[in-house]
């Protein structure tokens, strides 16, 4: 990455160094990685596609943290806080060029196709959640279609341009699509019950900190849905009236309603429905790879759900290898 | 562009109609057509790259103006005024990538190429401004890097892409390459003078409004190296004292020193070296065609300086033609 983003531009390229310095999980790249194994592939046209979906993604987190204002990212202060909003906006805007650029490098049009669409398709729907801030009548269709935006369809677009870049049969990228698609699902689903139930979202930063932005996530739909508690979660949502002080109270009731672990039960199904998506795949050791890395994410992921007791509570607990 | 814009998104779609409402000058894909007019073209194709290097030329608008928290874009509201900067840089992000998707149908490696570069300078010299603000070292070779990155390099590209869309050869492309380029230049030049002394800085937006913010243009530059009066101009700037009110006070020195007069003498110069390169081609109504709208443009900038008084006394006039 650091190789393809040299310039010979001392201001942009110190921005883009402290950006590098904390990679996350590089999971989409990972994920680019993993499927174009699955069939004999072009090392270097592999490096370069999964660098240009880590471009893509990382440009993302830049606008998103200028959109929300974000002060932190990778537990560090945020491109916007250090260099501010304009720097911010044109990195970003030279992050997507990139990736672009090097994906024109290899001619590879479907990639183009597949990434480019995605950008669209995730800014739209950025556009339209913001629209439906704080709207209680969201839908839990509403929310899949969200979560599709944000996290699910960049996901797919991953395997998608790994099965691609191995020129795989039509059939076989689009069940990696599939399988990328669900595992966004899942993923972003635990993401959301994370929110309100992890320990750093009791250590750290404030707990349901998405809905007091006014982001309304699947567990609370679920909630919104219970008879008797139903009513008075709308009624904080729709008055604003909701703090970190009321917070604790609304988390007693997504668990006491059964809200929490219903969402967790969607996830842990969406993860299954990728798994089962992969069985169309001989086993290979590839195949075998790409089930250890779901499992292993997404168990990094319930594991933070331990401290709230919530982990021996889990449906479906077990049965998924 | 309309077209190329539909979606099923109802919340985009509202802010790009009104985006698409003030057109403005569309003199980008302008150059893209009337390069292109030189050779035998696929029409279709012709009308989507000039769409494509307008939606990167809006994408531009719309984040620029989010970065200089700008109110007003042709003569209304912008779109971060009316709409807030987070469904501004979103829906630049979404504007470049339905340009890239644009060129990808058509398959153009090497407009995509041209396309995705130019972003890149463009956003990395605009980090780079931003680091030189208020620096009254910058010298007129700093000065001609940021009108590159700034204006030229786009202008430039779209007669690239015109050229490369009408498949000419690779001494044509650059030909035109070159044209767009000295055109660029000298347009920027002028919109810098303009800022000190069109009759809409006297009505509009405040005069020498780039200055106030730190940019430091062509003029200023020029008079920065009076020996009289340089080192005042040098302080004021340097203090950060300058003000609405002692702007009148410096646009009078800008005119006394010749800085004005010398900053239009060299976007004639450029104006000039642009149609020097036409020359390389044969004459053909097409090159009559291209010729007549770089003359006309210019003009139509020049004359602006009428209500100054400085129209008359401007240098090199009438022997453009």
């Amino acid at each position: 990455m650091r190789e393809v983003l040299k310039t010979d531009n001392s201001e942009i390229e110190k921005i883009i160094d402290y950006l590098l310095i904390s990679s996350g999980k590089m999971l989409r790249p990972r994920m680019v990685y993993l499927t174009a194994s699955l069939h004999p592939h072009d090392a270097d046209l592999l490096r370069d596609m999964a660098v240009a979906i880590e471009l893509i993604h990382l440009a993302s987190l830049v606008h998103d943290d200028v959109i929300d204002r974000s002060q932190m990212r990778r537990g560090r202060d945020s491109l916007n806080k250090l260099w501010g909003n304009q720097r911010s906006v044109l990195t970003g805007d030279y992050l997507f060029a990139t990736a672009f650029n090097l994906i024109n490098e290899h001619n590879c049009r479907k990639v183009m196709e597949s990434v480019s669409t995605t950008i669209q398709i995730m800014c739209s729907g950025e556009i339209k959640q913001l629209a439906m801030l704080f709207d209680t009548e969201i839908s839990e269709a509403d929310y899949y279609e969200k979560s599709y935006r944000k996290t699910a369809c960049l996901f797919a677009s991953s395997c998608k341009v790994g099965a691609l870049t191995a020129n795989m049969s039509a059939k076989e990228v689009s069940i990696l699509e599939q399988f990328g698609l669900c595992l966004g699902y899942a993923y972003q689903i635990i993401d959301d019950v994370l929110d309100f139930v992890s320990e750093s979202s009791l250590l750290g930063k404030p707990a349901g900190n998405d809905l007091l932005q006014g982001n309304i996530t699947l567990p609370v739909i679920f909630a919104m849905q219970d008879k008797e508690k139903g009513s008075w979660i709308k009624h904080v949502i729709q008055s604003k009236t909701l703090s970190s002080e009321t917070i604790p109270l609304l988390v007693k009731i997504l668990l006491e309603t059964g809200a929490i672990y219903k969402s967790i039960e969607v996830s842990h199904l969406f993860l299954k429905c990728g798994l089962k998506a992969l069985d169309k795949f001989p086993m290979s050791p590839a195949i075998q790879e790409l089930r250890e890395m779901s499992l292993f994410l997404m168990e990094d992921y319930y594991k933070k759900l331990n401290c709230q007791g919530i982990h021996d509570r889990r449906p479906l607990s077990g049965n998924i290898h």
